[in-house]
C-alpha cells in the first residue's frame, strides 16, 4: 500500500454497496436479450447532472466501437458525463460502420431517455467480437433501463458480467477534515460469455467534488497502481474501459492540498476490485503478489513483476505448490529490468529461497507449505542497490484455464 | 522458405545422420551418472583439429557457467574450437563461483583427454538450476566419452536430451558447382529433466571450410529464422547455446559469393530441428505456423509473430480447434506493430476468417476441420501495405502443459 498521506487527517473505512454507494448516483442492471440466457445484460449508471468524469481505455490498436465513443465524449464535453450505458453478451468490436452506428444509436437512446446531450453519454461493452449488437434490443434495454434506475445499485454489477465467478463491487467512506465523501465502484473481467477476449470493464463513482482534470490524474495514478498492475494470462482487450464520474453531492470538495486524499479513497475501491478480477481469473485457484524492490527505478521494477507475473513457468509452478526460484530469477533475468544476480534476493511467503548467489534449499519444504494458501506473496530484489519497487498481482495457471479458453466456441 | 539463391546453382537433399554427417567429425553420447536414472548424460562432438566456429547465446541476464565460458573461449580462440563438451541433468546455474570452477575443470579434462587447448573447447549444461554438477562425475564423463567417440554419432543426440520425446537430428547433402558438403545438428529443447527451465542446446557441423567471421554471420542471419522464431512458451533459459563447427574436410571453400548456399545448408538443418523442438514442446499436440505479411519491415512482422505465437489465448484456441480470429486480431493490435485493422486479413489453414474489417463467419466450421491437423497455418495481413513479412512457429498450449511444469519437484 503506497499511498501518500497529506497533512490533512484521514481514515478510510469499507462499507456496503458498490457504483450508488456515492450519492447523486442511480444504477439499474435489466436482461435485454443479448444474452440467450435471459441473464441480466445491460448497465446503467446516471448521476443527477452532467458531472466531472475520466476515463481510461485499451491501449490496443484495435478498438471497439465503445471505446471510440466514449473517448470523443469525454474529449467533446470537456470532461463530463450524466450516464455510463453498458451492454455485456457483445463487444461490438470489429464490426465496422453497422457496429459504430449501433453504439451512437445507444448513446442517442440514453441521452434521449435521460434528457442530457449525447456527449454526456459514456459507452462499454463486453463480450464476443466480431459480432453485431442487436440495435432493437440494446435500445429497449436503455429503456427498461432508465425504468429500473435506483439508489440501490445492486443489479448494475450483475449486468455487466459475463462468465465471472460472482459480481464485483467495492465501496469505502472516507472521513477528511473538511467532511465525508464516498467512493464506490463495479468491474468485471477475466471471465468471457464465449471464449473469445477477457475485457475488463470497471466503473467508480463518488461524492466527492473534484474539477475534471484532477479527477483524470488521479484515476491514472491509481490506474498504474491497480488496473495496470494486475495480470491473468497477458493478454489486452479491445474492449477494456475504466470511467470515473464525481457528483460533488457530498459537499467535499477536492483540490490540490487534499488531492492524495481522493487518490487514497479510489485506490482503496480499485485496488479491491483489481484484485477481485484476478482472483475470479479464468481457471485460477491462488492471489499471488509480486513485490519487486531493488530496482533501477519503478519502471524497471514493474518490467520485471510483469514479466514474473506473465511467466507461465512461474504461474504453473505456484499452481502446482513448487517453491521453484530459478524461475523467478530467470524470468527476472529476461525482464529487461537490470537485475544484479550476485546481490539479487527471492523469498516466497516471507521464505528465504536465494541471497547473493547462495540457494536456500533447505528451506523449500517449509516455502512449499506457504504455497498451499490462496494468498501468495513472492519477492524478489533484483540486487541493483536502486530504490525502485513495485507490485503486480496475477493468478495461477491451471489445467482448467486451458479448457474453458480451448473449447470450440460454436 | 526465404533462402536467398546465388547466382550458382545447388541443390539441397536431406540424408541419414546428425552431427557426424559431416566429414571430420566424431561423437558419442555416455552415462556419467548425473542423471539418477543412468540415461545418457554427457556428449562429446569432436573435429580433428581445431576448426572455425561460431555460437550464439541465451540474451537472459542470468547466465549459466558454461554460457560465460563458452563465450570466452570463441573470443581468445578467435572463432576456433575442436570439442563440444555437453552434459544434460544438470544446468549448473546460479551456482556461483563453486560451479563456474567445475565448468572450467571439464573443459580442462576435455583439452587434456584429446590434446588441445582448453579455448578450443566450447561447454555447455542443461537440466535443474542451482544444484552444483559433481566434478567428479562429469571428469569421468568426458574420459568416457573420449574413448567412444566415432563417426556414429547417433548417441550423442541422447546424451543432450532431457525429458525430450525423443532423439532430435537433421543432417543434409549440398551439392554445388564447387563440390558436395554436408551439414548435420542436433538439438534439444522444451523438455526438461526436472521442471525447471526449458533449456534449449543445438550443435551443427559441416564440411564445407568456412572462415570463422562467415561462420558466425551465417550462423546469426540463419538463427533469426529458426531458432529464434520458434516459442513454447515465451521463456528464456539461463543455458540457451547454439553452436556452430566447420572442419572444412569436404575441400568445399565458402566465400562471399557461395555464402548464400551455405545459409542454405545450414537453413535445412536449422529450421528442422527448431520445428522438432517445438513438435516435441510440453504437452504440444500441433506444430503451429504464423505467418504475418503486409507489417510497415520484417522487425514489426516478426513481433506481431511472436505475440500471436505467445498468446495463451490463441494457443488454447489451436488446442480446442477453435478458429477465434477475434484472439489473432486482438494479438496483433496489442503486439506494437503498426496494425491497420480495415485492411487486414486473418486465413486459417488457407481458409478466409477476416477480410478489410468484414468477417467471414460462414468459413469458420471449414477452418475449424483444418485445425484438426497436426501442422496448422494462421496467416496475418497487418494491412499496413507494407512488404514487412516474417514467420514464427510455436505448439498449442494444453493441460498437459500444466500439469509437466506444475508438479513439485521435490
Amino acid at each position: 500500500m503506497r499511498v501518500k498521506v497529506s497533512d490533512a487527517p484521514y481514515s478510510i473505512a469499507a462499507i456496503k454497496g458498490g457504483i450508488t454507494a456515492a450519492a447523486g448516483f442511480r444504477a439499474a442492471g435489466v436482461a435485454a436479450g443479448i444474452k440467450a440466457s435471459g441473464a441480466l445484460d445491460v448497465t446503467l449508471i446516471v448521476a443527477d447532472a452532467p458531472v466531472p468524469a475520466a476515463g481510461v481505455f485499451t491501449t490496443n490498436q484495435v478498438q471497439a466501437a465503445p471505446v471510440k465513443v466514449s473517448r470523443a465524449n469525454l474529449v467533446s464535453s470537456g470532461g463530463h458525463a450524466q450516464a455510463v450505458i453498458v451492454n455485456s453478451g457483445c463487444a461490438n468490436a470489429c464490426t465496422g460502420a453497422e457496429g459504430l452506428a449501433t453504439t451512437e444509436a445507444t448513446v442517442a437512446a440514453t441521452a434521449a431517455a435521460l434528457g442530457c446531450a449525447p456527449q454526456h453519454v459514456l459507452v462499454a461493452s463486453t463480450g464476443v467480437i466480431g459480432v453485431q449488437l442487436s440495435r432493437d434490443k440494446i435500445v429497449a434495454g436503455v429503456k427498461s433501463a432508465v425504468a429500473a434506475l435506483s439508489r440501490d445499485g445492486a443489479t448494475a454489477a450483475r449486468g455487466i458480467m459475463t462468465t465471472d465467478l460472482g459480481p464485483k463491487e467495492h465501496a469505502v467512506h472516507v472521513e477528511t477534515a473538511g467532511g465525508v465523501f464516498h467512493v464506490g465502484g463495479i468491474a468485471k473481467g477475466a471471465g468471457m460469455i464465449e471464449p473469445m477476449l477477457a475485457t475488463m470493464l470497471s466503473f467508480i463513482t463518488t461524492d466527492a467534488a473534484v474539477p475534471p482534470s484532477l479527477l483524470e490524474r488521479a484515476l491514472r495514478e491509481v490506474t498504474g497502481r491497480t488496473f495496470n498492475a494486475i495480470t491473468v494470462d497477458g493478454e489486452c482487450s479491445t474492449n477494456d474501459t475504466l470511467a470515473a464520474l464525481a457528483s460533488g453531492a457530498s459537499g467535499v470538495a477536492i483540490d490540490e492540498s487534499s488531492y492524495p486524499v481522493l487518490v487514497a479513497g479510489l485506490e482503496a475501491v480499485a485496488r479491491t476490485l483489481a484484485l477481485a478480477i484476478v482472483r475470479g481469473g479464468e481457471g485460477a485457484t491462488k492471489l499471488v503478489a509480486i513485490h519487486i524492490t531493488g530496482a533501477v527505478d519503478d519502471q524497471d521494477a514493474m518490467r520485471a513483476a510483469k514479466t514474473i507475473a506473465n511467466s507461465p513457468l512461474v504461474k504453473t509452478a505456484v499452481h502446482g505448490g513448487d517453491p521453484n526460484w530459478g524461475r523467478l530469477v530467470a524470468a527476472s533475468g529476461r525482464s529487461g529490468a537490470r537485475f544484479v544476480l550476485e546481490h539479487a534476493t527471492v523469498e516466497v511467503g516471507d521464505v528465504l529461497l536465494f541471497r547473493n548467489g547462495q540457494p536456500y534449499d533447505e528451506n523449500a519444504s517449509e516455502a512449499a507449505t506457504r504455497l498451499q494458501d490462496s494468498d501468495i506473496d513472492i519477492h524478489v530484489d533484483l540486487g541493483t542497490g536502486g530504490s525502485g519497487e513495485a507490485t503486480a498481482w496475477t493468478c495461477d495457471l491451471s489445467a482448467e484455464y486451458v479448457r474453458i479458453n480451448g473449447e470450440y466456441r460454436t
